[in-house]
């Protein structure tokens, strides 16, 4: 299988680096001065003491003109549009498109270089943190769960079929799986991805995004009453948004599962946290701004996440952007 | 006339000494170590250069057991209920109580204390502050305007008649602002108050609470064209529920001028600002919360003002409130 991973940062870089043992692969990038140290050194990989270290291809957008199995997007979300422009020699009818990138809303945008059977759409519990252009830690090890994600979610009800234990997955959808299981990576297939990726968006579009505004740890919005008012309402919208897009989410569990979320990691920092702490621009647009798409297709108000998204650029505008 | 200021603060020590040059004023507070400093080197007041002292009678809460004819509040806001509670003697069925508190809704809890035409509210436009517990700064000379305030507002159309020029003020409230024109203040009558005290809310419950919130310069607010979103609903749900209340507001007017008050004075900061940056208790619940409030009891729904007040909230509560 010939895999592309576009957005060679943490995550490309692992999951580039990984799948290399078992796919042909090629990381690609737009700073020409990262890619040549990625193939001058190759990509190192830390975790727990040991080092490893994978010779991975590494090419600029637009350079490889042939097309490949798989496109893995980990680029920023509001760089997707633009890479898969640049790559478009690389995709072919039977060319698989599959985002793992943060939020939800994705596929509508991969619909645009694919048909619905080729676009797919999933969530990953990889950790992964660059201490430089080409060495990774690898924090956390999780599943990736990917799915069909073209259409509408048809089946709230289903369940998680974990790979290797008689899951339904066919043809290319079980042998990306395989090849993920291969290399390291413990993943499942959904036939409801949809409700697996919108429950990923539950804690980012409230909890999270709501830590970053109040500029504190995420256990202050479980412990401050006022601060939970506002999660609760945020919660509710995104549930009420989901269940409109064909999930099904019940409101008190998902607000009583975020809390304890909260509870057992009261000192955690959010990425948004950190971005907007460090002048850096949010992934606001593709979490809470994705609840706000939805909800608008859907004529559902939700002035709750309509805020935080304007807040955190409101916020993020100090640094410029 | 016998006037009780109540809440030695900034603006209460203010018009305590100013109005004692015409009247017989008790300045009235909580903190006995402030009140004997009062006592002992009255009270001094700065403007441009000049320094003028005044010797004004300073009390404890509950001290004064005989009526006054006017009670003064300065009080902050959440105090108010427990410093008539205290003061109940100085209050009998002639007393007028009158509120130059910021925000709105402070009637209500005046209601308690006395009938509908005992009760005037108003607002000010002078500037003071503190530079120790007996010595101000004059730092704005502005008009005082005040009301019968105990009713619902009757005439949104009414005119601010200014006082000398033929206005149809009667009886103590006359004779109330005769007393401020004397002691130096200029100030009128209005016999729709509640537009005047709504009209200064405006202000104060939508660019002011949005640059405490964002911890940003005023102007940055009608610079950034997220926060000016947010800043124009704010606005839009106060007109809506203060011509809920009686009065008579333009939505597009208000947005146009608060506008200019933006870009007129870009690099100020709110005192919502500045009581956050510095770990204080904010007034925000007679700000936007009287919004809240008011729209609560219209069964409007104000969600961006609600967002403000809890967001304001849990701010606060890094500092323990």
């Amino acid at each position: 299988m010939k895999i592309a991973v576009i957005g060679p940062g943490a995550m490309g870089l692992l999951y580039g680096a990984k799948l290399s043992q078992c796919a042909e692969v090629f990381l690609v990038g737009n700073n020409p001065e990262h890619i040549r140290e990625i193939q001058e050194n190759g990509v190192t990989i830390k975790r727990e003491g040991m080092e490893n270290k994978y010779q991975v291809k590494a090419v600029l957008n637009g350079e490889i003109r042939d097309p490949a199995d798989l496109l893995l997007l980990f680029t920023k979300a509001y760089l997707t549009e633009e890479v898969l422009s640049l790559n478009r020699a690389l995709i072919e009818p039977e060319t698989m498109l599959l985002t793992l990138q943060n939020g939800v809303g994705h596929e509508e945008i991969l619909r645009r270089f694919a048909d619905e059977d080729h676009v797919l759409i999933g969530t990953t519990a990889q950790g992964s943190y660059r201490e430089n252009a080409h060495v990774i830690v690898n924090s956390g090890l999780g599943d990736t769960v990917i799915g069909k994600g073209g259409g509408k979610g048809t089946n709230p009800a289903a369940e998680i079929k974990r790979e290797g234990a008689g899951n339904e997955g066919t043809g290319r959808l079980q042998q990306i799986a395989d090849c993920f299981v291969q290399a390291g990576f413990p993943c499942a297939i959904s036939d409801n991805i949809r409700q697996t990726v919108w429950n990923k968006l539950m804690i980012n579009a409230s909890s999270s995004v709501l830590s970053g505004v109040l500029q504190k740890p995420q256990g202050y919005v479980a412990e401050n009453a006022w601060a939970w008012e506002i999660c609760q309402d945020l919660i509710r919208e995104i549930c009420e948004t989901a269940n409109g897009e064909g999930c099904a989410f019940d409101e008190k569990e998902q607000i009583a599962r975020i809390r304890v979320h909260l509870q057992n990691a009261p000192g955690g920092y959010t990425s948004i946290y950190a971005d907007l702490k460090n002048g850096r621009k949010t992934e606001v647009d593709v979490i809470s701004g994705a609840v706000v798409r939805a909800a608008g297709k859907q004529g559902r108000p939700v002035p709750a996440q309509t805020m935080m998204v304007r807040l955190v650029h409101a916020m993020e505008q100090e640094s410029g952007f």
